[in-house]
């Protein structure tokens, strides 16, 4: 087991010597941790990666990458050339480990967001699968200062998720200096026992401990367990042992370094198999079990509550499904999930990086996830959203509280750079329903969307207008009232709709015909119907949205025309001042979005000068 | 002291019931909290607010406002009239706190930014002070789990920093039920104890104890105080002491209630006043006393180089400056400041949430902070970036690691869509220099900026091609080798600069002329250089960016040129498939960002059809 740490710390030196690049010293330093856990602990069949009774491995501290394909290599999961491909282009061996890699599940790198997606997986097996796997995390010691590291120890510990076990590497140095605790164990150990974890410290170069820690954690109950390991990093090498200053570089003399170490080895290890039992079975019926609510056009509905009625009437006949919330589900009416299967609703507490890290967790581990809170506050979890994206992790996110129409709580409540965010996630849907037919139809959908997808709902109620035979899908849009002799496109989404229509209806009265394009997929945007609507117009159009001026709808339709070289003359109405305090109505009046102001731009396009 | 809780209660009920809304039983459980804190702790001068020797009272449970605003009419902050303009338009108390009002310094109402605002204070004042200020951070139980909250709480009982207080009115009741440890103040105490807090548990509603704990946390050194006040969310009224439900809800009896707390009372109490020495003169000399570094044209450097070494270079002339650190300083090179003045060097560690709020902090104390970070991981604090803005608190941020030109390190650590979050901010500066004589004198700008910045920079190195003399500003663009027979204009930023001038020096060996326009200010984008290049060229542009195709320079760009019903056929060249690992050219190779991909995106634009 040494002499496989040793190789380990060989390999990674190789793999970072090869590519010229990389952190061969933070790999050095947690070479005894994985090679213990690879070749004891772990149950992993590479033959059947997907077996639910498998083990899971997340490398928080991803950037010790190499030490990970060092492994790999020693597991037979890679051979010896493609460990020396590391970080080069089309590798899988990227420089921070991403999907498509043997063991690898969540794309990790941006520090502190391992622990939150373990707890997710340890939720899911704790209330919802027989459990026989283990979460293994391997953090940095650095990355424990992250707040998105403590919401998961505060939840794992309080949850008792004993399935998750963290082990820190404690190498004490960071990336500019020494760490704040340093080899302080005794602080380290304060903190998690005061989260009620088991703690565990052991010499993280002495495998006899690491081995015998590892059976520790795996046999304890009803608490999870951090392997506090005090380490040394650049370990095992005189030049690199605890010096400041190289984080990040390869070493400066290899070749010396791989001698020192007792040369290039080739120990081969085989990893225990999963045993025990797999997860019940949860194949969804598809879609012919199930009907969605509807509602009457003209009806008044929140979207939020059609969301939450519709997760209702699918929660039966989707046993995959699970919601996730945080502390707001009586806003975002998904804590109605609770009344199908309580078993299946998951309250994380006011912690949306937990909340998103949880839910890309519970996708990993097969389970149809939906996570919600007020769009604004999942702004909170933009990087690790965008870390999901990295890793092509299905990840569903409902945003509710969508901008200024909120009222009188005020801006800090309103969602208004979330699609800006959210819509440059690569891979995004980005929906907004403006009624309850449209956001049943959207929730659906998004349900089987492979990646990142952001359904964004209304607190207010709007106006029902989507039959319910009318098919509303992700890169969709419903163009109302459209005839040849429009002179002028109102294109508007969610809230703005109703808006919209307002206005038009107004535009009529002065004589003047117009159409409304409900753009409820912002992204993939209907280019073909925007482009549609602003040539039948001759460019003169309005775009409507409660949202801030950048990176929203109008962008997205500037951006279309922009590159189709289809002209247009865009009245951009959108949320430029910032909202204090007032009833839906008067906000969207006073961000000048609403119907009179709709109405006013749409004239002065008419009475002014056309583009084509 | 019992009799002015009740008042504030009633007030609070009044203020809710006018406004038929906000959040009163939330204020009823820290009503005697508060009323000991103006009365008796909090040392402000209401005729001198800006009083440097003042306290801070930081409402991190922002939901609680109407609490406060009872507080102030107590304190004659403001009249009985005002008090019941709550939520109305037009009114300063807000749903949520905002300055403007009186003693708010910070806005709040996302949950969990108080305590690093407040931590930021304290580190300014344990350093850079004379301390005599004590900081009062009101806090939710809710609130804890927030992993900003817990950075702040690492943070301050790491630093040891004393002046703060972090108050918890723990009424066990968030918003959809409990909260995680309802009343159980022993697993929040061992929390606490366990980050080195000096912990007071009192009943939150006994005056006498509310009044001893705050002369102890007063009186507490070389430690942060929490006082976790057991309280009841609606105390004082039957029908809403303790019961569930209730979040967010005006009483359904408000005057039943009021009769019940005994009726409304008109008791005025004076706070303490400031006392002792006031912080040291700072006042900066102006540009004056400055010499900025320069490049010459041609030599190649980075330009998070140039932001280094002109802050530094700023350091002497600027004591009023000062620079936060999340564990990268080496690689945004913000580090070399600490040469200049180590006690102006602040490493707050891989909590990033905790450097932006406490930058805010940094701010309210009159310091011109600059905080930096790799530019995705400063999406981890988008809600406060976000919340700045709400408060109009000035907040610079040096996002480095732009784009996919940082090479192998792979998509987790680069800066993709942090142009598309930041610049849907409010009042946002957002700036990315293609050289280091345009970073020199941006990020000299940016410190006089009144609202948020974000100055993105490159790993790389860029070519010096901004003339020293030549100035460079907030709003503007340089355009590069315009002629009135250009056939094609490229647009670029940042890093693709330089792929944009390659693709024009191509364009010419084929006999057609192309401008370049040097778009270094993204927001406020100089659309009137934009418009003037686009006119020139009938409209025939490649825009290239090393960000996603969402919210950024193409958006920006596309946006205007719509707005102005100005012609524009757009190629834009971003980044659109998920990159892996590979060095920096083959990166923009990869992506079709580098200039052989703009020189064949412009040649497809000239042999096309114009949209003019």
């Amino acid at each position: 087991m040494k002499d496989l740490a040793q190789q380990l710390r060989v390999d990674a030196i190789r793999a970072s010597a090869a590519a010229g690049a990389g952190h061969p010293t933070s790999a050095m330093s947690a070479a005894e941790l994985l090679a213990v856990l690879v070749a004891r602990h772990l149950r992993v069949d590479l033959a059947a990666p997907d077996d639910p009774a498998r083990d899971h491995l997340i490398l928080s501290k991803g950037h010790a990458s190499p030490l990970l394909y060092a492994a790999l290599l020693a597991i037979g999961a890679i051979d010896e050339e493609e460990l020396l491909t590391y970080r080069q282009p089309g590798s899988r061996l990227q420089g921070h480990p991403v999907p498509g890699t043997p063991l690898v599940e969540a794309a990790t790198g941006s520090l502190g967001i391992g622990l939150a997606i373990g707890a997710g997986m340890a939720m899911a097996m704790q209330r919802l699968e027989p459990r026989s796997s283990r979460i293994w995390v391997l953090c940095g010691d650095g990355e424990l200062a992250e707040g998105s590291i403590l919401e998961a120890v505060e939840a794992a510990g309080s949850e008792r998720l004993d399935a998750l076990t963290a082990i820190v590497d404690v190498n004490r140095l960071g990336q500019t200096g020494p760490t704040r605790h340093g080899w302080d164990l005794q602080s380290l150990r304060r903190r998690f026992e005061a989260f009620d974890w088991r703690v565990l410290e052991i010499d993280g170069h002495d495998v006899r401990a690491v081995d015998t820690a590892f059976r520790t954690a795996s046999e304890t109950r009803f608490r999870p367990t951090v392997v506090l390991a005090r380490t040394i990093k650049g370990r095992g090498v005189r030049r690199t042992a605890d010096q400041p200053g190289l984080h990040g570089k390869p070493l400066a003399d290899a070749d010396e370094a791989i001698a020192e170490l007792g040369g290039v080895r080739h120990i081969r290890v085989t990893p225990p198999k999963p045993v025990g039992t797999r997860p019940r079975d949860r194949r969804s019926p598809g879609r012919q079990g199930r009907s969605l609510p509807s509602w009457p056009v003209g009806e008044a509905v929140a979207t939020r509550d059609a969301v939450g009625e519709t997760l209702v009437a699918l929660g039966a006949s989707r046993p995959d499904l699970v919601v996730l919330d945080a502390d707001v589900g009586d806003s975002t009416r998904l804590a109605r999930f609770k009344d199908v299967d309580p078993q299946r609703y998951f309250q994380v507490f006011i912690a949306e990086q937990l909340l998103v890290g949880a839910a890309i967790g519970f996708s990993i581990r097969g389970w149809t996830a939906v996570a919600g809170s007020f769009g604004t506050f999942l702004l909170r979890a933009a990087d690790i959203v965008r870390m999901a994206a990295v890793g092509g992790t299905p990840l569903r996110l409902v945003g509710s509280h969508a901008g200024s129409s909120i009222g009188s709580d005020g801006p800090s409540q309103m969602g208004l750079e979330d699609i800006a965010m959210f819509r440059a996630i690569h891979g995004a849907a980005i929906l907004q329903p403006s009624d309850a037919n449209q956001a049943a139809q959207l929730i659906e959908a998004v349900l089987d969307w492979p990646g990142f997808s952001y359904l964004r709902v209304l607190r207010g109620e709007t106006t029902v207008r989507t039959p319910v035979k009318t098919k509303v899908s992700i890169g969709g849009s419903r163009e109302i009232g459209a005839s040849p002799k429009d002179q002028v496109a109102i294109i508007a989404s969610g809230v703005t709709v109703d808006e919209a229509i307002r206005a038009a209806d107004l535009l009529r009265a002065d004589g003047i015909k117009a159409r409304v394009l409900d753009a409820y997929s912002v992204k993939p945007l209907d280019r073909e119907a925007v482009a549609a609507a602003v040539k039948a117009v001759k460019g003169r159009v309005v775009v409507v949205e409660d949202h801030r001026p950048e990176g929203g709808l109008g962008s997205a339709v500037a951006e279309a025309m922009a590159e189709l070289g289809t002209p247009i003359r865009m009245r951009h109405l959108a949320v430029r001042t910032m909202p204090g305090s007032a009833e839906p109505e008067e906000q969207r009046a006073a961000a000048g979005i609403d119907a009179r102001a709709t109405h006013e731009a749409a004239l002065q396009l008419v009475n002014g000068p056309s583009p084509t």
